[in-house]
């Protein structure tokens, strides 16, 4: 038992930060006025910061090292404290090929993808030189029991054709975006409730995948990723496009969606913990009724229980990846289930306090700080609402003691 | 003691509601087309609706009892069932001629304003024909305590000339915003802290007057009003627009935050009943795992919460109105405090529930929840933040056992 | 509307504060000492208070205008407020025969008693002359859900045998206690699950009824009433005492509840307000850190969640109990079941937060303040658990949206 | 980095557990009927348990590897789970001679007595043939700020004079609690207001120290240890009994209160794991409106966020457990004062959902439910409440982004 981190870590760590301090931050007007331009194109200077990340070696750190042919080979755990420097500030996950919904797709393809998917979708996806989305939540029903799903994948000689309404598609408005995995269902009248799923790719531009429109979030579009409200509207793909097998979606589904969970409370404590400094920071610099804030009790007691709620989801956090390490992510499933609750509530507690503190200027477009409580508040819908997780945790503990 | 409303008020509110459901709603998607052609116009259809509530008497029916010349008369308990019927719909307010901050800019001038001032300004207020903003908050400063204020109003000849930087300032986007009422200090050195400011009319087309840009609030820029970044630059005004007279800024900024502070928090209920009323909805149409989402316990507890935390507030809402009526705003300064801190959390809990029971569209663009949700929250901050009211209220309280 | 006490009420509040200010509390420390030589005999103190209170009218407040040939014949809006004056003073409901449970089961035989059962029970209750019991919980089923009750009343004759065993029978430990009203089963197997229960009359000292032992509440006994854990053993006892008649157990619970749970509300909105009242004063007379407590941030922010939470829960009892006049309880059950839940848990964090501010001494006998949080604990259980009122109130609001 | 316990630490854990489980679970019936007898004496089997534990080598578990040659030689981290495990059970810490306040006594003497002391005051305490006390805080005064105390230790000779007034001070109701370490003011007029303190050696049965009543906590008198109310009067040592030298007082209170404040957390983090098996196991065995508790949702809703609360309260106490034996108690003291606020709060929101599941039964001297909230309730008072604990850390935490 070690609280600290490994020497590997440390180093990593420093190499992270400073590539964002160095790197990434100094970029970020020129991002946000290149993406004023054309909100759905990747700005150029992406492009050079992910080529600058990958020279040294700050590429692909999010799959496991299982996977360690394609990245960098770390553990769930080397990765938890590298995810959450990139979630500090808004643009870093990407230069570092680090960047949802892709990290979960990359996952997904070098898991359950076979050699010709592989070569096609993942290689380029590594590389950083097309981008994809994850097809899964339907605006009419509550899909986070994927047995509501309504989209319908039928076979139809060496195709399938796709039909069905998706929203809230991440990444699927940007310009190169090329691909998707769309779930739906190839058998609805499977008497197992969860072999009635299918996995299957979509490249982007098959005919009658419409993009609708661009969904918000808090007045946010989230450009140039976006998140796309989409119609397949009879799709066409061949049947070689189906992933692992027909039937076999929801079994995908429950592969990805640990990693991908707990890459994005990684990134919430990063969020939270930038909030938690930029607080830290403002009430040493601003006066009221004579005084600096930070010598106001109430400030301090806010400052006192960010600190306390962040140290503990962090720890929280770094035990679920280290439990995913070692005894796989079905086994970590509580662990999982229990920081994709913690995270995203302690992120928006933090956040809010920061934005209060702020004062004006923290529910405005001059800090990351709204910004960063609608991703948290997202999430805590977002692969499943906080109740469902809740309602399977309070379910599994109940057992363990029947 | 009566816990129900008079026969008037019934009529009234049947009156607004109707009018709201049957003129206004129906209007909503025509404003907003209309608005997204040209985002700091009103939408002519506005001046449709405002026409017709005019026409059946529902107008400027916030102005209290005792500038009934001016107005319908109501008394603020009179009136506060009807601002929440208001605050249930994103553009009522205006329809009637009681949106912010033209009330609380009305309310001071015909409370301080010289005639002159009367004839110049509040007649076409009141009559709907211009717009006006208030300019105190800054952005280098705490300016919930006044005395930080930084805007210098200095004497020049007939003139003053005014210097500063405001931010935030609502209504100020709007094209027809024709006048402003700013507060700044004309006296900096006044041994008397609260004598130090004054409130002065700027009309908005004044050279000097530099509208930097639209702040935003989450993702909002909350057109057509917005919210205005603006630079005063020697800007030159004569010295009868001074207000009350120089020194006197402090002493109206007290008289005219109590009616503006309890017109948000009745608008507040209003958006939480609102709120409250899409997720019983809601709950009743949605399945999860198998049974209408009405019959979940957490569900049934989310809204047996907040039936519980609208109702507490709506009541005290109400006393607070029934003290002003009473015993004038100053008496009731403890109550006003006491729902400016009770309102905008109340609605953030109800919302933030409903939200979530939305699942993803609850973020959306797609119903006013996330909008009711970033007013809430600009209310925690707006007319003095909540650490401000609780510090004061306490103290108070305090004194009072000493 | 109307949100000022009437004169009426106004002139009771003071007759009843001052009575408890100048007569009761004055005798609190005879009463505990007296107790301590006697713990379930009612100190003969108490008995002169009791005197002194009917000499000056100050009796049977509680039952309301419909039995006002049995008492004060004040409306519930018009006993609300003394009911608060009296939850301010841990012994002064008793001193004007206003004590639970006696209250409950005096207007049960009111409104459901025989002619017999009025004369033989009613009377000596209202002349404060005997006290009494309701038994209903048991300790082997979650009773809240009264069709899981296993007490069982049996025809024999021209007698009922009772079997069964109940615990924290309020009052039963008390050597006054002469009469129990016992829930049990009369016809376990009628189809119609609300008819399988009755009420029914058992005098203590019937054979067969065994005082086991005091239930404890935080370490309390809560003497001279006790919380008595009764095992009923073959108890007999003429037919004649049936309450109602034979199934109709339920629809007097029904009946009874709705006045039990009011009137703990207003008790505990008095013990909030004594524990606010105490913190004030407290903090006026503590320094820490070189300055009164009462200039701490987080102490005036106690204050001032306090006031406004007190305020609020106060306003929706006086509602509730206004809806019970107007329209009796049936209609004002949704109302009943608000306060029940927010009345206990606003209690609880504001005697909390006096407890915090109180120091080590808060959580002694030297103050009430841990008593009346065990009170405020208790009734989040005691007459239906928060959970089952929120189940229900939620099912009923989200129908009304059905 | 490393979240799994050593394998040391697992079979220490499993010893402790199977002796508490094995041997003290079974005594507690006996251990309660003695001491029933006899309020304030040891009961008889407790000795007995010490004699078995002791020959097991489970004894001294708490003092760390400095002070090896007294104890097991554990680390805090090794000690932390150990704790935890006798927090689960009322009387299990003094069987292992592990119990408060005699663990931070016995560290104070290891740490800061002289030989003299060692001999005459360590060893029989080490053996657990004595106990003691530590008598610090005072009726009068905010004692959490050690430069209020009024507690006079006067110089007189070759004899120290002391006269004061302390209470709740826990262990000095026992017949067999030997000696008292008192804080007390020796230089009250030092300029440097932390070396106006002593501490020094007082045996309890030196005239002038009268024990005037035991304090209550809730309802309880937390007999056998008990909290005594205690006048100084007079009392007379020998020079030789001060520790570490006059004006040293607050130098070693500030050493004493590190390991005492954790070892009460890791005792907390014990309560509460055992607060939920309780509530686990009820919900498996109990029945509402015809469905077993484990099936509501909102019983799942209290398992599953009792769980995420204890997991990381668990982490933050063994992570600062670590920190000490790393880098010492002064550079822990942030993570320290963190979990001194985490761990109270936590157990009390756990056991709190624990009692409401449990129902009346929840309340009352059948579980230890109660017990452990009255514990986790002094604990934000004692040692310094919260509100100072957080002063401080977030004074310490602003200033380190000055």
């Amino acid at each position: 038992m070690d609280f600290q981190y490994t020497e590997k870590m440390q180093t990593l760590i420093t190499q992270v930060r400073d590539f964002i301090n160095n790197e990434i931050r100094p970029a970020e007007n020129v991002y946000y006025e290149q993406l004023a331009k054309s909100p759905w194109e990747t700005p150029p200077i992406m492009d050079e910061l992910k080529e600058k990340a990958r020279a040294k070696g700050l590429w692909n750190l999010f799959l496991p090292t299982e996977y360690a042919e394609y990245s960098a080979g770390l553990s769930n755990l080397e990765y938890a404290p590298l995810a959450e420097e990139m979630g500090r500030c808004r643009i870093a996950s990407e230069a570092f090929n680090c960047a949802a919904p892709d990290t979960g797709n990359m996952e997904v393809l070098a898991k359950y993808g076979n050699d010709a998917q592989k070569e096609q979708w993942l290689l380029p996806l590594l590389e950083g030189r097309i981008r994809s989305a994850f097809a899964m939540t339907e605006p009419q029903v509550a899909s986070s029991d994927a047995t509501n799903i309504e989209t319908r994948i039928t076979e139809d000689g060496d195709d399938y054709i796709i039909n069905g309404r998706k929203f809230y598609i991440s990444g699927a408005m940007r310009k190169t975006c090329e691909i998707m995995i769309v779930m739906g269902k190839s058998s609805p009248d499977n008497p197992n409730r969860h072999q009635q799923q299918s996995q299957i790719l979509v490249p982007t531009n098959t005919p009658g995948v419409n993009i609708v429109r661009p969904m918000q979030v808090f007045g946010y579009n989230d450009a140039p990723e976006g998140h796309a409200d989409v119609i397949f509207d009879n799709v066409r793909v061949p049947k070689a496009n189906i992933i692992l097998g027909e039937g076999r979606g929801f079994e995908i589904a429950q592969g990805r969606l640990g990693p991908g969970r707990i890459h994005h409370c990684m990134r919430m404590i990063g969020a939270a913990q930038e909030a938690f400094e930029m607080m830290c920071k403002r009430v040493n610099q601003r006066e009221v009724f004579g005084a600096p804030m930070s010598k106001q009790g109430s400030v301090r007691e806010d400052i006192a229980k960010s600190y306390c709620e962040i140290e503990q989801a962090r720890l929280l956090t770094l035990k679920a990846a280290d439990a995913m390490d070692r005894s796989g992510n079905k086994d970590a499933k509580d662990l999982i289930a229990m920081i994709k609750v913690v995270a995203p509530n302690m992120a928006l507690n933090v956040i809010d306090r920061a934005i209060q503190i702020h004062g004006a200027v923290g529910l405005s477009q001059d800090t990351p700080l709204v910004h960063f409580f609608s991703y948290a508040r997202t999430l805590r819908l977002a692969d499943g609402p906080d109740q469902v997780h809740m309602m399977q945790l309070g379910r599994n503990m109940a057992k363990q003691f029947a």
